[in-house]
């Protein structure tokens, strides 16, 4: 007989994007950041002693919360610490959603955000993005006529990698009833001149969740750390009932401090990933691809009809280079190419143009 | 307003041992080790570099399951790697509890059982041990009738450090309609001339879900790693569905990996913490302490009439010596100590001493 649950037995779950060990592959598929962390984080990493491993850790990570308070110019009861991104995801649903209470997404986008939805039972209402991939005007209204509790909405976006103003989001925030959640893993890639920041929406609104994660921008996928920022009314019960009492290591919470003290240098490889995102976009456009403007470390492309994209994927997969396809409507006939080092792009763009 | 769920706002949170920060105090509260990891897992933590921080982890820990699944005599599909303890508790509720279905535990136990059951929205079916800490014989029968569908059974037994054989175990498993949690948090700590080992079970039934952790018997509280042994059935929600996607790091990881490895060394610490603990269970029953027959890494104490056990613990604490006190029915007049080095139960000794 199977023990688990009516609604765990019928889901199916999330699809991670391939990760080959021990391959020379060139790696544009799960978007993560070209450059290593920052010498600050390595010699965080050397201090590091088994001993410091015998006790518990801080279980709020209080010393992270005060360096990112700091960092945002927000309290520090305005910070909650988790291990990656994936956690505060879960968490506001556990948190904030009830069994069978509606979830909102806007479609498409991050293929996780189903998945948590279907563990919590309950149905996903997906309002489409228009063609520009922005949010419809009835956006909210939609939402908030199904019932939803929270909605998840990530900027810049994914897969396309366009941003929102935060004009759009204090809109969004005033409409909804429920939670809004801006999932901006992508953020630290956003150009300067767009000013876009969105925290100052934490102190107006009781209701804005901001998920930040040091997965991309400094580097540490591996070391799973992010945070969430929001009202102190928002996140006290993340904060003291739903979290896991240790949700977050010893090492990763002196390295995360380390990155985010740091983050200047970590700045350097942000523009760095700009120009080159800016350069592999104008190169292949000048191919035939159709090319969306974006404010991540990836690019969503659509290679010329004569190159359908499921194949372009099929044969830079065969030459080692992996980038990420994505078999749903819009997407079909692109390919979301995380932006690499210099060296990496160039590699890719020949292998590109050998096959037109 | 609020936006939490109705049990969410109504629920209270886990309350952690004390874990004071940079003070001088002989820190007995919370179970953690006397001894560090040992030298190869040192190692294991100096050959990191920030490079391989970069990508993501491998998702399921394969060369940690591995090394697990020789370790215990089974296949690596038995195995789920997990971001402590808490978390193999948690996905346990998600996976197999649907929200408002009961959950049952003995009662007293980990006082986070009852917290997981909250944030569930799930009632908690308490049967009390009886005087010598040991489950009733018709404990299996109350669960089946009150509809449980995962039940939480420490052993060794917390807060009485009391054994159950594996015998005893096997019928559980094969009464429960639910499946039955075997939390072994301390089994590193258990005289080998028990010959204690549950892991057969999960050979032989499908409902039973074993939970190790590396914080006590490896010295790794910090770090955040615990692991799952299971039917590969039991398992395949948790490990395809539930489980956050990358719910454990690079670095926890390799360092789990060594520490299991290196398993015969850090057995080194559990015969030295077995010595402790019979020579301090000694003592203080010559000082008039009634104690349990304890096969962890505490012990389980009533002090003698003349001292209420909250007094010592205040007086123990004002002297920087942490112990444990729960306010809760037949521990009110206890005191849980965790077994030190021998230089720490030496003082504690001393301090008791004087108070009597």
């Amino acid at each position: 007989m199977s023990y688990e649950r009516a609604n765990i037995q019928r889901m199916q779950g999330y699809t991670a994007g391939e990760q080959p060990r021990g391959r020379d592959v060139i790696k544009l598929n799960t978007n993560e950041n070209p450059y290593p962390a920052t010498e600050a984080v390595a010699r965080a990493l050397a201090d590091i002693r088994v001993e410091q491993l015998r006790r518990y850790p801080p279980p709020l990570a209080n010393e992270f919360r005060a360096e990112a308070a700091a960092l945002h110019g927000v309290g520090e009861e305005q910070i909650i610490a988790v291990n990656g991104g994936d956690e505060l995801l879960r968490l506001a649903v556990t948190t904030f959603v009830g069994p069978g209470e509606p979830l909102g997404v806007a479609e498409p986008s991050y293929s996780l955000y189903p998945v948590l939805a279907d563990i919590n039972d309950s149905p996903v209402i997906r309002v489409p993005l228009d063609d520009a991939w922005q949010l419809p005007d009835d956006f909210a209204a939609r939402m908030n006529s199904a019932g939803v509790r929270l909605c998840f909405v990530v900027n810049p976006h994914a897969p396309s990698g366009t941003l929102l103003p935060v004009s759009q989001l204090d809109g969004l925030a005033q409409s909804l009833d429920g939670v809004l959640l801006i999932d901006e893993a992508y953020v630290d890639f956003v150009d300067p001149a767009h000013e876009y920041d969105a925290v100052a929406l934490t102190k107006r609104f009781d209701n804005v969740l901001i998920l930040r994660t040091l997965s991309k921008g400094y580097s540490l996928a591996g070391l799973r750390f992010a945070y969430g920022i929001g009202s102190p009314a928002l996140l006290e019960p993340m904060l003291y009932k739903t979290r896991d009492s240790y949700n977050t290591d010893f090492i990763a919470q002196k390295l995360a401090t380390a990155a985010l003290q740091d983050h200047a240098e970590a700045a350097r490889g942000w523009t760095a990933v700009r120009q080159e995102r800016a350069r592999l976009a104008r190169e292949l456009v000048s191919l035939g691809f159709a090319c969306e403007p974006s404010q991540s470390n990836f690019l969503l492309v659509q290679p010329p009809v004569s190159l359908p994209a499921r194949e372009l994927y099929e044969r830079l997969r065969s030459l080692g280079i992996l980038v990420r396809h994505f078999d749903q409507d819009r997407l079909r006939d692109r390919l979301r190419i995380t932006i690499g080092t210099a060296e990496e792009n160039a590699q890719l763009l020949e292998r590109i143009r050998e096959q037109l």
